[in-house]
């Protein structure tokens, strides 16, 4: 006996979306919960799969099974499919197992034909509503399930609109509309080849097969393939067939939307709108203003009552706010839809709260329901979601979302003036082509950073993201006239003063000053992150270079510091100068010299952080980018020497200048001479920094603070790099720790930042105690993408196009990059088990690579202060999600 | 019974070089095969370990095996070992399995004492011979034996000289050696805290236990560790004693050294030299004029037979050209020391064949004794040996040795003057701080080119070598003055039309013309060649750009194309202004007429290289470089602005130029946006392409060549990207197939150049029909070096510090880029079996390289036209090198 082809509502499993389908499976589940839903019947995805089994040929049997189970409906409805007295009408929907565009469209009031159309005119009392519900299902019908093309359509129904001197859709009275209906046909004829059938049963059919022949179109075929959906996992679709409801039946009909909970604040109150006598367009068209939910109470007592019900049936079954679409028909109230509730970041947390107390969920099911990356919208200010409705927003432009929050300010060009005028109180935007380590100090003064050029990795979007200021980067659409102290953003013109805002979480640039709302740890907030920190396996740590910045991690629940960028003190503007000494100068002993006034500098800064992150571990990275960074442009000088010499003046200062940059120039900078290879060819610079290093970690334990320093050299890709090093760090600690008298318990490890050392991770880790990787520059190494350049010339490409699904700068690539991460981790503990492996990365903070770095069996994730909350929290349902898995394991 | 300590000459096994060390086992074996060497005994290597066992102490018995062994010496010479009538002198040499610097060195004359020393002088009649050896002897043993430090004798030997007026040390007298002895002997007390040992018996176990304990010296733990020699290839050092012997004993006694062949040419005559009445030293030192060994035939024409029958032992022996040392003591002939014989290329093949057909070889050993790496001085004009017999050679820089062979010209320092005098059949050295796209006429012009900046991957070397011209880049060295057309170096000043001589082989800069020889593929090479490819499983192909280069490549026996790249199209003299105007052009439009216009000339091209290449595969690569690489320099373009300027002239052009430059402007070029990321977000380019090959073997197709294209795509790292083009591709050419009614079977496949397609290659391998290595990226890639960076800044010190063994770009890194290849190989042909998989970066025709590609399983190798008999000599030695190996497998 072939296997059942069909089931009603009523008798199908909710949980077996394979066969059902998604949209079947829960219409069957809200029935078999009790509620009202329109009867109705799911034809299986085995079905669809045995029309192509059979060569694109509906099954033998199948139409009378779905003959049968129509006659399910008339009995339920007591009406009749192609009655002319009180006709069925159904709707037609596919429905795999997973959603999915690219298949085939709702099909509506199907059973609608020249005689059923009286009929309803009769029922609704309402010809104009009856002849546009025929004219839309005879135009919808034509394409969908015909495949007629959509102009032919619409040029004919503009033709009679102007005939009828109609502007609007709405203005066409029910002739017009007739006419419409029968120049729909004749087109269906003239497209397809095929009159339009009037027959329903006939129309049943064809749109059944619509449906099973839309699965392997090619939309739908792409986009399965490009997310990897295997046939395990969705095969075929099944087809929904359910009676239709009216809720614009009369006085005694009504349909509306509602929310099991308030989306804006998660308090437990209904919260919902409703029309009386209208359809579910009106609601969402918003011509006439619904009415709230509590009105309904009043003007419907019973039917308010029985929702309170449904919403009541909703949440416990679902155990998550719903979000539900309504009808009552004379009365009758009928469920057409329930989903879970989108919300804002607030709502969320406090639903949880809530639904655990209520023993709702489990405290796990409280935490896996909160969405991290939506939690991240709470870390910043923002632009108040009530903006708008106060003051006019005039959008200018749009860059890339490089460090997110919204700032406004009085535009300056320069670091200095930003430095100025942020000292003396005032907010200010700072404006620029792109920065360097030379505008530092106009970032500390600014309260957000705008450039025009310059990706999200740029030097203003890295430095605007571990400062927590809001950035707008790459914002070619302005130009920016530096001399004249003026940038033009299409029409508009924004002088040097003049306010702006930004908006680094969407990238906006507008004018003016738009409201804004201040970030929140809220209770709620607090509350979930406990609960996830007793859940996580991963260990959160802070990207933090100063005290400040430490502390601030500190209270956001970072458990160490793993990454400290030791460069970033050298661009402070008390250092820079005497960078630039160290890297003019013409001796060694010059050089040395150099160096040796910076040492108490960076000493003090690792004592404040040894203050700062007492009893818990601080990774300090030794110097990483190229000297040349720290110095002004060829491009800069030229222009500055041509001016000099215009002017008469003296140039050898700035010739002197230009030939060290010229000679330090690079190629390919990012691949340069850097990091460890810098600390080999000036092992001084290095050795000055373990000395200032260990020299703090000594005062600090002497003040009774609990150090834990742990030194870790940048771009390693040989064994003997390290060894290299390691021996100078060895040598320098030792002296530093017998001259102190003290005795310091320092690690030494490797960022794993460089291809070669994922693959030979195994030689490494004789030598590093620890790893970390560094993901930026790994991914860099595995796709030969620059990130600076990629961002801005061909990654909007890939990613529209779907050769990337996203940025892999932004989410790990665990294809890629992740079986090199892999391979590190195994190499390494292979050959030091309980080698502790962290990420330092970008990625630390984002809530799909800190499930991967679960995954991969990671240590610690590391990230800026302000993502150490989601980062804490995305540990937490990487650990739910892992220890779901095993249970599935063992169950199966 | 323990093991067998001590093995005299006659007795130990000449293969066991594990238990006799590489220099015992030698002289076993020379001793057993009848040769009259010097008689002594080899302590093992078990010994040794034996020293460690118990606690660096000479193991029990092994000074009374010692003993033993020296008498059996004393009964073949009838010396007494610290006799003082005939006393027997001995040397004591460490020996491990292999050769390692850092082991103890020789310690000759052993036995030497106040006594011992009278009864020399009466033996030899040379007071200051024997006292010179006895100040040696005790400076030596005081030095290697009891580790007193060299400068205090160095010193005292001074002091004594000056004392006796003397300035050489062969102008001290016997009293003054006298007077070191005792100085000597002094110093040594008071340096170690022991008496020297008068007593011979105590001298030789001080000697002995001083080799073991060098075994664990730190150079030589040191040297063991870096080369990977674990112990199962060398573990402890043996000691080797043997009988001193003296060609000084007087007129009846000689020295001397003799090739069994001529080193130079390889032919098959006795080459030496010999001294009468001295010792090795003399003939090293150069003091007297040695004669040639065809005069021994007349003055001791008994030995000399001797010496041809070792001659003729030696060669049956040991199947290889030997290097001999030999001495007559008293008209007795002894062999110290016999090894294989260093010779020139040209050498090395004559004899080879010669070898083979004596009988002496198989062809396989024939082959296999020839190192490719040397052969590559035959493929290009070089230096003339002889050439400082005839002309003054001064050398006035020295730069990196950047594409091999020399050549002379007058110097010039535009591309324009390259082109002009070279067109009127001057030869002309192009001398230019870097070169680019632009100056590539130059390089046609020119005989060899010049630069100050960039590294052995720069843009000058690259297509240096790709021509075969010879190339010096980064030649810091001088100092170059465009506007005045001269440069620098050091003191000398060359000017616009002076003649230099470039050795691109060494990197050396001389002035004026130095005589050249012109290469050769003799026909002993041709030979050597034929037997090769009968033996190799790789392929070989060439990279080729164009039908001459083709053709050399095919008459160098290239077995088709692996690597045509299409961007030395764009830079010919006559496409650059076309890709300038498609790189400016402003609309769609413009760009495609422009490509448009280069489209019959790319075909052109490909029509010449099919012809050239009929019948065999042609790879091309479309486009990869960033298109900003046409472009000149922001910095070029700046200054040329301010000179119009300056001068009153109009700048839109430049600006326009500069503009485009900006907009193009990348911070790592060579991540950049490039390869087929140009690919998608140009089509139009690819597409161009594309038609251009399909064709132009239409074409040729149609004049009866047989074609086999290979379309190849740079820079892949995602599936997508593949994919993408690969519609382009197949789009495009069943276009023009079907427009020509020609079918042409082509093949469509990737690069595999970046670090993610390795990781990804199963996911590659279902679109790509073959694949072909990139290394000089993928090592860029895996090691996050940029070429042109790493190799002026920071890889010299990388090598000389011994971080990296040798540059990764020039030799493949098996343990990181060579996983990396594994990897590719197998997840590709997991997926494709059989895939076709080549190799066509820079290492392809590196010898190392190409055994690696073979263990790899790859199918060809590609390099430049002029190391083509190079790969194919490397891949016949790899796959011999692979049939020993299995054979040894298969033995044991």
């Amino acid at each position: 006996m072939a296997a059942k082809r069909a089931y009603d509502f009523e008798e199908g499993d909710g949980k077996n979306k394979k066969l059902l389908g998604g949209k079947g499976a829960g219409l069957c589940e809200m029935t078999q919960i009790g509620l009202n839903v329109p009867p109705g019947f799911v034809i299986t995805t085995e079905a669809c799969l045995e029309y192509y089994s059979s060569g694109r040929r509906l099954p033998d049997g199948l139409i009378e099974d779905v003959e049968g189970h129509l006659r399910s409906i008339e009995s339920k409805t007591g009406k009749v499919f192609g009655g002319t007295d009180n006709p069925l009408l159904v709707s037609v929907r596919s429905g795999a197992a997973m959603s999915m565009p690219g298949m085939m469209d709702t099909i509506l009031n199907l059973g609608l034909n020249d005689s059923s159309v009286i009929a309803l005119v009769a029922k609704t009392g309402n010809e104009r509503f009856a002849y546009d519900a025929y004219r839309r299902f005879v135009q919808m019908f034509s394409k969908i399930a015909l495949g007629a093309s959509e102009e032919k359509f619409s040029a004919a129904f503009d033709t009679i609109k102007s005939r009828h001197a109609a502007k609007l859709d709405t203005e066409l009275g029910a002739d017009g509309l007739k006419e419409a209906v029968a120049e729909f046909k004749r087109i269906c004829r003239t497209e397809t080849g095929r009159d339009f059938p009037d027959d329903p049963h006939v129309q049943l059919a064809t749109a059944i097969e619509a449906v099973f022949s839309s699965w392997m179109g090619k939309r739908a075929i792409e986009y399965r393939r490009f997310n990897k959906i295997t046939p395990d996992m969705a095969n075929g679709t099944a087809v929904n067939v359910q009676a239709m409801v009216f809720g614009n039946m009369g006085d005694d009909s009504a349909t509306g939307v509602a929310f099991t909970r308030d989306p804006a604040t998660g308090e437990n109150v209904f919260f919902g709108e409703y029309l009386a006598n209208a359809q579910g367009e009106d609601v969402v068209a918003g011509v006439r203003t619904p009415k709230s939910i509590y009105e309904m109470e009043k003007e419907f007592p019973q039917t308010f009552a029985e929702l309170m019900d449904v919403r009541q049936k909703l949440e416990r079954h679902y155990k998550e706010v719903q979000d539900m679409e309504f009808t009552m028909e004379k009365g009758r109230l009928f469920i057409l839809q329930t989903r879970n509730g989108k919300m804002t970041a607030a709502a969320r947390l406090k639903t949880s709260i809530d639904m655990h107390e209520e023993g709702l969920l489990t405290k796990e099911e409280a935490v896996i329901r909160v969405d991290p990356a939506q939690l991240e919208q709470l870390m910043h200010k923002r632009i108040d979601p009530e903006a708008k409705k106060r003051v006019k927003i005039v959008k200018v432009a749009e860059g890339l979302p490089a460090s997110p929050g919204a700032a406004y300010g009085a535009v300056v060009f320069t670091a200095d003036d930003a430095q100025r005028l942020g000292n003396e109180g005032k907010k200010v935007i700072l404006v620029r082509e792109e920065t360097k380590p030379d505008d530092i100090h106009g970032f500390i003064g600014a309260q957000g950073i705008l450039t025009s050029r310059g990706g999200k990795t740029s030097h203003a979007a890295v430095v605007a993201r571990a400062m927590g200021k809001p950035c707008v980067s790459g914002c070619e659409d302005i130009r920016i006239d530096d001399r004249a102290k003026v940038f033009t953003a299409g029409e508009a013109v924004v002088k040097e003063g003049d306010t702006i805002t930004i908006d680094g979480t969407t990238g906006e640039v507008m004018l003016g000053e738009v409201p804004l709302v201040d970030p929140e740890l809220s209770d709620d907030f607090r509350r979930v992150l406990e609960w996830a920190d007793g859940m996580r396996r991963l260990g959160v740590r802070a990207n933090a270079d100063n005290p400040d910045a430490a502390a601030k991690a500190r209270s956001l629940g970072a458990e160490g510091i793993g990454l400290c960028r030791t460069e970033r003190m050298f661009n402070a503007a008390d250092r820079l100068p005497l960078v630039h000494d160290m890297i003019l100068s013409e001796s060694d002993a010059d050089r040395k010299a150099a160096i040796d006034r910076l040492e108490p500098l960076q000493k003090n800064d690792f004592l404040g952080i040894f203050e700062s992150m007492a009893g818990l571990p601080v990774t300090i990275r030794l110097l990483d980018p190229p000297l040349h960074e720290f110095l002004p442009s060829t491009e800069q000088l030229l222009q500055d020497i041509y001016e000099l010499k215009a002017a008469g003046k003296d140039t050898s200062a700035k010739e002197k200048l230009l030939r060290k940059v010229k000679v330090l120039f690079e190629v390919n900078p990012m691949l340069g001479h850097r990091g460890v290879r810098l600390g080999i060819t000036y092992p001084e610079l290095y050795e000055m920094q373990v000395r200032a290093i260990i020299e703090a970690a000594c005062d600090a334990k002497k003040l009774g603070i609990d150090v834990h320093p742990e030194i870790m050299i940048p771009q390693v890709a040989i064994e003997k790099e390290l060894e290299n090093i390691k021996k100078l760090v060895e040598r320098v600690a030792t002296e530093v720790m017998s001259r102190s008298g003290t005795n310091v318990d320092y690690k030494f490890g490797t960022m794993v930042e460089v291809v070669r050392a994922c693959v030979t991770a195994d030689e490494l880790a004789e030598v590093a105690e620890f790893f970390s990787f560094g993901t930026n520059d790994l991914t860099q190494g595995t796709y030969s993408f620059s990130r600076e350049d990629a961002e801005n010339k061909f990654l909007p490409k890939y990613i529209s196009e779907g050769i990337l699904k996203v940025n892999p700068f932004e989410q790990l690539d665990e294809d890629g990059v992740g079986r090199l991460m892999e391979m590190a981790v195994q190499k390494g503990r292979g050959v030091r088990p309980g080698l502790k492996v962290g990420i330092c990365g970008e990625h630390g903070g984002e809530p799909n690579s800190v499930e991967l770095c679960h995954r991969l069996g990671l240590d610690y994730v590391s990230c800026s202060a302000f993502r150490v909350p989601i980062a804490r929290l995305a540990a937490a349902q990487a650990r739910i999600k892992e220890d779901a898995k095993k249970k599935f394991a063992r169950d199966v």
